[in-house]
Parts: structure tokens; sequence; C-alpha cells
């Protein structure tokens, strides 16, 4: 069985991980441990739990629990002391405040909700993102760079505040994996923090794993402000250490009225400019036709666009299997 | 296999359940779902659901998961937004959001809490406890009446507003039952609130099943103040509608600082003054020698002296296969 590793976190991880794991294949995903936002920043802060968001997002993603788990674990509170915790922050916030270790954590929360596959946080450390843009703006804390959404700056620097060290199940998963799948997501809160870890561009550099690098839809303000296809790559090559193998684009049309909203907020459909002959380019239409409705207690500002399952499954398994 | 009920809640009720876990019996409670004190009522005062917090020991008691899922539905939040809430409520809650009905909640935690026996909430209606005291006073809420300990009149009615119908699984219970065991608890907040339910008293008075009265150790404030064993039989006799055959008392010493504590609160050992010859009287040392200390998070007034879980367990073994 091919062994897939998802690098990431959010709603675009949650995307692939759905999508492949009705498949015949040996799942995995190191997920990203750097939010600061929202109901995980606030747990964060006041209980000293290493950030559940991310994680939560990919065990629900990877679970064959009934329907029922799976929603309890995506239930936001709407009202009270709670309102805007998500159940499943919650619950791995308090599962961390009983257990050994946070190994002991992603083991029972693997097992509550029938996970396929391996869940694997990228560290066990406490860190922060931080980013200097080219104005000299400093802004740190996952948390913060989403609200730093007005800055048109470019970013020209990432870093963890401390650096922190991989959780060498990650080290091990990259090297022994065939394929590695990189995006879509936030590149800056949910890319290259997995990135940054200390060891991660080492173990990608030297697996032998073939990268597969799915390409946003949408630029991001605040972090990809008027970029095209190549410095998407440029950026992701910087803090991979190498040339991903594929690049999975779209060019299906966006429903006008789901355009209007990112143009409203001054974000734009990624233009393919690619000309790397070496890279092998996937274009298709990948576009989720319906989009994506918040609930109102979820105060973050998530992307309403998505990738489309079915479509992104068919064009990464005929990459995969063939 | 005998089938044996306990009715209650509370932590006296959660002391029989998990000494009688451990035979071969056929064991179920019937839980009160009247509590608004604490954790519980703020989730239900919030979030419109039902009080978990009673429905909750009773699982853990009769859990028979890993160590470390009991320890976490017993988890205390500490800190932060959820300072004082404890996880096993929130869970309740969470899983209540996300049900079609709450037998669904009830099958959903008794199966990741790997239930031995059955948890029968009273009733899936929600209502609350309503005393009014020799002295005319009214005091509504089991949560309120938890903090009117500072009252010394007696306790001359007891209602439930509004009154509720029975979970038919109780009614059912009750009947095929062998023995059903009331106590040790707060005979106004954790034993009447289930014997006021419509159907209840009458199913009791109906069911061939013996009754086991276990005696509390402590008078408590604002509920019992000066009672001796005969005003609590006679308190249990009034909304039972029978006499229990079997009453449980305790002739143990406690332990000078415990009492001492207790002293100050003005809550005494309750003397057994027991002379109705129709009722086999058990008594015994049935002294938890250790007492029960609390979390500083925990900002409810619970008893520190309990009955031994060993103790206890052979008394009403004795009682139920002899």
């Amino acid at each position: 069985m091919k062994k897939i590793t998802v690098l990431g976190g959010g709603t675009g991880t949650f995307v692939v991980l759905s999508c492949l794991k009705k498949y015949p294949l040996d799942l995995g995903v190191i997920v990203t441990m750097m939010d600061s936002g929202g109901s995980t920043g606030r747990l964060r802060d006041q209980l000293g739990v290493l950030p559940p968001g991310d994680l939560r997002q990919c065990l629900v993603a990877l679970s064959e629990a009934p329907i029922l788990w799976r929603k309890l674990f995506l239930y936001r509170f709407e009202s009270g002391d709670l309102a805007g915790h998500n159940f499943g922050n919650v619950f791995l916030s308090a599962l961390e405040k009983v257990s050994k270790n946070y190994q002991e954590v992603i083991e029972s929360a693997s097992f509550v909700l029938k996970i396929k596959g391996q869940v694997i946080p990228v560290t066990f450390n406490k860190t922060n993102m931080c980013v200097k843009y080219k104005n000299g703006n400093v802004v740190k804390g996952e948390g913060n760079i989403d609200k730093n959404y007005q800055e048109k700056s470019k970013i020209v620097r990432a870093t963890l505040e401390p650096q922190v060290e991989a959780n060498p199940q990650a080290l091990k998963r990259i090297f022994n994996s065939d394929y590695i799948i990189i995006g879509p997501g936030d590149i800056y809160t949910s890319i290259i923090p997995v990135l940054l870890v200390r060891g991660i561009k080492k173990a990608l550099q030297e697996s032998k794993a073939k990268i597969i690098y799915i390409l946003n839809l949408m630029t991001k303000s605040g972090q990809t402000t008027g970029y095209k296809a190549s410095d998407h790559l440029q950026d992701i090559v910087t803090y991979l250490g190498r040339t991903p193998n594929y690049i999975v684009a779209n060019n299906g049309k966006i429903p006008v009225n789901i355009l209007k909203w990112y143009l409203q907020h001054e974000e734009n459909v990624v233009e393919n400019d690619l000309t790397d002959k070496k890279i092998k380019i996937i274009i298709g239409d990948f576009i989720e036709k319906n989009g994506f409705t918040k609930t109102k207690s979820d105060v973050l500002f998530r992307s309403i666009l998505r990738h489309d399952q079915k479509k992104l499954a068919e064009a990464l398994v005929k990459i995969i299997l063939c």
C-alpha cells in the first residue's frame, strides 16, 4: 500500500484527507501546532495546552466513527461561558490535562474517533509563527497574522519563536513516505509552520518521497497579496528545500457570487504562470461549486471556496497509483 | 442475576454504584435530573440543556473504560472561560446539542465509557426542585436549596416545578427489579427529586422489589438540621409511599478531625433511634477513614465524609445474595 503523508492543517488539509480516506492508501498527516487564534488561542492562553484546532480537524477528517462523533467534534458552542469554543478543542485540552504525555492524547483521540491512518503533531513543543514584512513590520502568532489581513507588504522572513524540535514520528514518516502532499492552505499559517520545525526540511530533502504541491485557488490578504502561482512556488521551495515533483492547479471557473466576495476582500484568483519544465503540472477544474457556510459562533475568517473532494481525489490518485 | 436499581445522584450514589459494580449483578441507576447548581447549573442556564452533573457521576461510577477516560470525565477546568466546568458535563451538553434525542446521548456516553449496567435519567423533561420550610420560606432550584444552608427551619413540602413525566424505562426498571437501593445522599436534593416525578411513587408501591435505605452518616444544613434516623425515615416514607424493607445504619466512629469540620458547619452525626420491628436494620462500621479532598476549582459544598465502598458492598451483597 502506498504511503501518503499530508503536511499542514486547516480546511485545505481537511479536504485532502477527507478525499483520500476512501482509497486503499496508508494515509498520514503531519499537523501544524502553531495556531494561536480563536477558540484554540483562548484555550492555549488560558489552560497552557498545545493548540488543539488543527489536530482536531485532521482527526475528524480521518475519522471512521459514526457521523454523530464527527458532528460532536466539530460542534461549536453558541452561548454562555463556552461560546465560540469548539467541542473537539475542549476535548483535546482536557485530555491533555489528564494524560501522561501528548502521545497518549493522540492515541486516545484516535481510538475514540476510529482514525484511519496516522495523525502526527509536527512537534510537542510550544512555539509561535513569526513573520517579517518587507516594510519592516513584524507580526508574531498565527492568530495575529490572520488578523493582519490589511497588510499589503510582502512577507520576507518566517521563523518560529522559539525554534522547536520535530516529533521523531514525523521525521520517520517523511523518510518512509512514497508521496508527500502539501497544500492547499494558507502558506504562512498552515504549511510553512510545519516546514520550519527543526529537522523537517532536512528530512524532506533526504526523503525519496515525491512531493505534490496543491496550489491555492485564491490569494490570501496579509500573506500572499498579488501572488501568482510562481510566487507561491518560490516561497514553498524556499522553506521546503526542494522543488515539488507535481503541482495541481485549478483552471475551473469560480462562481461569480463567490468571486465577488473575494474581490470585496481584495483577494484574487491565483494566476497560473508556471513554466518550470521539470515539474509535472496537473491542470483541471477542482472547484467545489456549493461553497461553504460557517456557523454564526465561528468568529474566524475562513475561506468560502474549497477544492471539490471528488475531483481532487481523482487527480491525486491518478498521480499516486499510476 | 439479581436486578438491582439504585435511585439518586450525587456522591452517595457514586459510592454505592462503584462498590456494587464489582459483583455479578444486573445493576442500574435511575438518576435525578433536577440539579441546578455549579457547572451543571451554568450549562443548563446558558445552553438550555438537561442537567448533566448527576448523570455524569453515575456514568463514571459504572464505567469499565480505562482509568484515563474516567479521569477525563471527572476533570474540572481550573482557569479561563471553562473555569469550574467539569469536562464530563461539557461532553454531555455538546452531545445533547448534536443528538436526535436524550436517549441517544445516554447510549453514546454509555458506549464510550463502556458502562456496566444501565443509566436511566428519571425524566427527559426540564424541571426544578422546590421546597417550603415550616417558617414559610420557599426555595426553588436545587442549587439554591444547597446555598440555603443557614436555614434552621424544617422542610414541610417538596414539589417539582413543573411536574414532569417519568422516563418509561425508569418505570419498567422499577417494576422488574429485585432490590431498590435508596441513599445515602442529601434527601431533598438527590433522593426526593427522583421520587417526586409522576409515576415513580406508584411504580415503587406496585413493585415487588425489596427496598434498602442507606441512612446518611451526617445531617445536612438547610435540609435535615437536627434530624435523627427516624426523621430521615419519616420523610423518605412520605415520598416513597412505602416502608423500606432494610435500613443500613452506621455505628462506626467518625475521625475527630472530620467530625470537627462538620460541627463547625453545624452538622451532626445522625443518631440511630429506629425502633420499627418490621424493618431489618443492618448496623455496622461503614466509615471511609481517609475522607475526601476536593479540587480548588470545585466551588460546591460537598461532604468530606463518605461510606467505605468495601464495607458497604459487603453489607449490601449479604442482603441481596443471601
